[in-house]
């Protein structure tokens, strides 16, 4: 249900009402088609979190460029109403939910790719342009922008807010590794560049650095400057049933140890790869005496631009696989390959579709993992849940799915699997946020010294605290 | 010359006076053999910057660990005396020179390498392991920290300070991509931990990322979580000399466009290729009648672990070379080729001994060098001066020796460089940080209303402002 309590005025609102004065100095600022207040959609009152409810906000703006952003910064700074940023709304964690009586500020008219630099393998985006539209744009160029978040509408200015990782972050890292500067409107309408097309600096603080990840709460990103990569010609993909998961983790460093280097290294617990396949209708042939022994899968994608190498590394990956344990070992025709891939990237909607009650992305150490999903294991069972996983294994970043439908027992999981996963020297999100969802859980567990810092950061970023109300801390 | 006004004091003070009540609980902390007053050695007053005048501190404080610097920059908050950090000293930025009546905090005796995690590809350093050491921990495991900035006695703890770069950036990142997480002692005494022995992480702001380059101007590094890799086993390096400097600059988006993935992409211009080769006494043997065309030489190193691909790529490259115009192309036998990149290594040096004034290391966008590169040749023109450079093309970052004696036309000189460097699209450092000396000029270009967040964000982690007193920014 949408909240409208705070929205049901027209966008020019009662004349002589503050909210009203508001309304009316943002029409101003990008034009009266670009302010809803009583007709928010419902879209943008939520975002994909599977916990959050839908809020909806004074207005939402939509401006189309940078001095229309810091425009309306300013006004929200003057009347103290507080800013959330939305890019596609594909976040996990609530991090662009609006809260009462503030201005979402939309950046979905802000989507054009303002250049392809392919000497200096960059590209300059707003923060609109979705991985989809971009990924458009540099095939037919031979670059990629490597970040596969799993959700293709994702926006950047999401990405960049979140530190958006996925499946490629094996091989390329996550999207801390890809951006090299940023346009910024602070929380007073000021207007700062960072960084810019090069690939190394020791010039001052590195504020590009700070405001990746920070999900809204110091800048909005009026624009980025990304990092390209070559655009691999060919692929394999690679898919090893194990009778255990332990054997899928111990897997991981023999890999990563060896001259190989994956571009994709996931696994998939039995269950997840059911969803996922059976929600992709996909039939990889595996056959059911198999399926029956198999707990848990890994997923390798080789990608290289030479097919004699392609064929060796696959041939060594496959030997290496059949070493450490694997029941088999497929090498799927490309078809059912790019199925997977996709299907797996569509694990969350899966999860969603089977009812999943919370998602959670702890990261850990890689060597961990086999420990880490070993206390989830007793930890779903004493709290009566089902907990099944999937997830980024090369990287440690395991996605679980929680079906525990009482509230209070599943936060109670909830607060013990995180805390499993740091005193396993992990942290609470490996590419999803703290957001709105996760904070509760975050703030227990984080060093108050730390939340010291970042609440002191913030406040020199936006002294009138207005933008991301409530994201990852409490002011 | 060493100011030792305010260090002649023994090391327990005049009784009674601030200074020795100081120095008597620094004693009480590290103990009498770890604190150095009126016996500061010469070379503790300064670093390699090539324009620092030496300045003793008030005392020198070799702490042995954590809590000692914790101990010792709540001493230092509390009588407001300032303190600067001091790895090995090889910093060319000023960064490491004491002030009058600082302490100069030395992390020479913290050099314990705690741990090396092979499952991981992590080690956890003291600051005070150098890059040597932890090279020769590293290799029997066939692991490499891939930081290669030159001076392998330069400490992990400078390293992080400066985000210190080196040849090997082009395939592996610079320091700031290899830092996991690090132990700090803050401004106040305070310890916090960040990250971990994990690749990636969206949980709060990025407090490693924000310390790392910060020149010890926000907090003592008191431990370090590095990312390891693994080692190539082999490799091939190819030089070879171009006509024209713009020739090389151009080659170089072909080069990695390519499917080739250089771990080293160096230029030098003939000046440099000199006085490195000549430095080093080694003989390339290049005949003299090519050497004479020359006007600039690319370096190229290959890796991999299979030698047939390794041909291959060598292969690949030599055509491209020649395709892209090279006079010709050497694949080096490998001790010339180890010699060379030795030789490289020490460039800083080579100019040292030919009396070069200064040297600074801008950085562009890789596709902007040639036009930097001339724009450098004219100012050098235009005020008097020799300058010759050469530095990692690939990542845009020249590193330029500048030979003009009289100071008042050099730093107007250096001015306009930084200027065009900025205006190409670039920085004042790729990778030697701002320190004490290039502080002049980069005030004078970064934009106000970032020196301000960062002046702001100095505040919160050392709210006594005592840390790397006039390092980067004046507070």
């Amino acid at each position: 249900v949408v909240d409208h309590t705070a929205a049901d005025e027209p966008a020019t609102g009662p004349a002589g009402s503050p909210d009203g004065a508001l309304l009316e100095q943002l029409t101003a600022v990008v034009g009266a088609g670009a302010v809803s207040a009583g007709d928010v959609t419902a879209d943008e009152a939520h975002d994909e979190a599977l916990t959050v409810a839908p809020v909806a906000p004074l207005a939402v703006v939509r401006p189309s460029r940078r001095d229309e952003v810091a425009a309306v910064v300013r006004l929200a700074a003057r009347h103290r109403v507080p800013i959330v940023a939305r890019g596609s709304g594909t976040g996990l964690s609530g991090g662009a939910v609006p809260v009462p009586g503030c201005l979402l500020v939309s950046f979905e008219r802000m989507h054009r790719i303002v250049d392809i630099d392919v000497d200096n393998h960059v590209a300059v985006v707003e923060p609109g342009v979705t991985l989809h539209q971009l990924d458009e744009a540099l095939a037919p160029l031979g670059l990629m922008y490597p970040v596969y978040p799993g959700e293709q509408s994702a926006s950047i200015g999401g990405n960049v807010a979140t530190n958006a990782g996925g499946m490629r972050a094996i091989r390329y890292g996550v999207t801390r590794n890809q951006v090299l500067g940023l346009e910024l409107v602070l929380g007073t309408g000021e207007v700062v560049r960072t960084g810019g097309r090069f690939v190394k600096s020791s010039t001052g603080y590195d504020l590009t650095q700070l405001v990746i990840g920070s999900e809204g709460t110091l800048a909005l990103v009026t624009e980025a400057t990304l990092r390209l990569h070559p655009r691999p010609r060919l692929a394999s993909t690679v898919l090893a049933p194990f009778p255990r998961l332990d054997d899928v983790t111990a897997a991981v460093p023999r890999i990563l140890g060896s001259s190989l280097v994956p571009s994709v290294l996931e696994y998939l617990d039995a269950i997840a790869m059911g969803g996922v396949t059976a929600a992709a209708g996909l039939d990889l042939g595996i056959a059911d005496e198999l399926r029956a022994q198999a707990a848990a899968y890994l997923v390798v994608l080789l990608q290289a631009d030479d097919e004699r190498r392609l064929e060796e590394d696959t041939a060594t990956l496959a030997a290496l696989l059949e070493e450490i344990g694997a029941l088999d070992v497929f090498v799927l025709p490309p078809k059912a390959a790019d199925e997977l891939i996709v299907a797996r990237e569509r694990a969350f909607f899966a999860a969603k579709a089977a009812h999943a009650d919370d998602i959670v992305d702890v990261v850990v150490p890689r060597a961990a993992m086999a420990r880490y999903l070993h206390e989830v294991a007793d930890l779903a069972s004493a709290h009566g849940a089902l907990v099944t996983g999937c997830g980024h294994v090369g990287d440690g970043n395991v996605h679980l799915s929680v079906f525990q439908p009482d509230e209070e027992r599943r936060k109670a999981l909830l607060s013990a699997m995180f805390r499993a996963g740091m005193e396993c020297g992990g942290a609470v999100s490996g590419e999803h946020g703290i957001g709105t969802e996760k904070k509760p859980y975050y703030a227990a567990l984080e060093d108050p010294a730390k939340l010291a810092l970042m609440r002191g950061i913030k406040d020199v970023f936006d002294p009138a605290g207005i933008l991301g109300p409530g994201r990852i801390f409490d002011r």
